[in-house]
């Protein structure tokens, strides 16, 4: 992946490393691979990054596994193998660890792929050791790119893969401003797009004019696909797009949303310049709803 | 959602249905939906549509459901609750049964949609009735919308959510004429376009360019977003988009593709059409391919 793959590269979407699918499906490749005596491994706290002096990921030789671990490829950077121990670490919600969120902002770009690849992997493996379809344990394949049932300890044999949950993050647009809205949870003042999981049986621009009904009661039109961002806590796909609506009138659902508001050009870009009379605290540079605001001004001021 | 959403509706893709996510949630409006004697039921045999004489799909009164299947709300259709039973189907393949496909192909857009709801929740019930994280066995919940670890039973109490796995599916661009590929399994003279599951730490775009340098051998630019799909076969979000290139050599992934070519805009337009000297046979109607290769059509003719 180079720089020219889209006009829009968010964190965690600009990974460069060779995947290298065809090592992780053939066990003989996978072994050479790992004793590669340049191969190494991406040093991990649980689920956190760890850094060196420099401020980058940390990497050890990859003998310094645990030979109780099984490893994933995480890929070949130019010849060097790369990889990260399977350590049980898991977690169903969100990190909320500040100095996590100021660590990875500050990552160069292929940085942040490697370690969103590795802690979605890393996690998706602890909380996935049964079989769904028979309950029996199952086990790490494909060099940590899927887990399979054992037939031959009674299990069903059904192979499994990890998990990616679309997620639609979107704005919507009425009269020259955009709707943004406040969780539960954010920090004080903060505002960010409205988002929600697509669900099966529905398109993207189904589940963006869904979730729009749902949590603020507006029907919009012409949503327009912008970019996109994998988010590894834990698991998800960010497609943020923009959509139209003729009726600003908002209903919302209280539960997910505590207040949503219109704001113009001019409030948004007094946000994302970070100054202190803006009515609200723009989403941090390294969440999709910045680069999706960054572009909805960069759209109105073209 | 109305026919002003995108410029694009693929087959599946046009849900009009309330999906109701709030009765989901609070048992006791779920229950009230169960009780309102215009309730009523999808006919599936298996994970099969049902179709009355008219053509369209068919569907019984609620209290003709087995005591023995818990059920699935579909959504509220004006005032009538649609639901489907959850019956214990589940097929990890692909169904290939060409009545299905010819079936599929002239239903209406409102009821393709809740079809492909249907089809791809059943499945996945059936094919996830054990907790992922702790092997003990799960129950539907949220009407159908998640199945629950049960904690009173011994169990962890993780909640689990369907999965929906984003696909993408995409044409790469070199002067003047599209990639399209056949994969062994298809039907003879059949070419479509290049597809492939999005991976953790991933993109979009990153996974189109990833697809098509591991598939085709070709690095491309400028990855464009097109229009997307579910696709209950047996739970994609099929999305798609178009790629530029500027070297049309080509190394094939021989398991994966068995044949790739490049092809004019006038070959494209005489497959589209049917001709029987086409230098290939278009893939349906009813796949998303097909709308790409007529959105690329009409870019091109402006």
């Amino acid at each position: 992946m180079t720089t020219d793959l889209s006009a829009i590269i968010p964190t965690f979407a600009g990974g460069t490393i060779d995947r290298a699918d065809q090592v992780r499906v053939n066990p003989e490749r996978l072994k050479e691979a790992m004793m590669r005596p340049n191969a190494r491994l991406l040093k991990l706290d649980g689920l956190s990054p760890v850094f060196d002096a420099a401020g980058d990921l940390a990497w050890a030789p990859l003998y310094e596994a645990s030979p109780d671990n099984d490893l994933l490829l995480l890929g070949i950077d130019g010849d060097t193998p790369c990889f990260a121990e399977l350590n049980g670490a898991g977690a169903a919600m969100p990190a909320a660890d500040p100095r996590l969120w100021q660590s990875l902002g500050v990552l160069p770009p292929e940085q942040a792929a490697i370690y969103a690849t590795a802690r979605s992997l890393v996690d998706w493996h602890a909380r996935h050791r049964f079989c769904a379809n028979c309950g029996q344990p199952t086990e790490s394949r494909k060099g940590g790119w899927a887990r399979q049932c054992n037939k031959e300890e009674g299990g069903c044999g059904a192979e499994h893969f990890p998990r990616t949950d679309p997620v639609a993050i979107m704005l919507a647009e009425c009269e020259g401003k955009i709707l943004l809205g406040r969780q539960p949870r954010f920090p004080p003042k903060r505002f960010s797009a409205l988002a929600g999981f697509i669900e099966p049986g529905e398109s993207i621009e189904g589940g963006v004019a869904r979730e729009l009904w749902e949590e603020a009661g507006i029907k919009v039109r012409n949503v327009r696909y912008i970019a996109s961002q994998p988010w590894p806590f834990p698991s998800s796909l960010m497609m943020a797009c923009t959509s139209v609506t003729d009726d600003p009138t908002l209903t919302l659902d209280e539960e997910e949303i505590e207040e949503a508001a219109w704001f113009s050009l001019g409030e948004v870009k007094a946000a994302m310049n970070g100054d202190p009379e803006a009515p609200f605290i723009a989403p941090p540079p390294f969440a999709i709803a910045y680069n999706l605001l960054k572009n909805w001004v960069e759209e109105q001021e073209g």
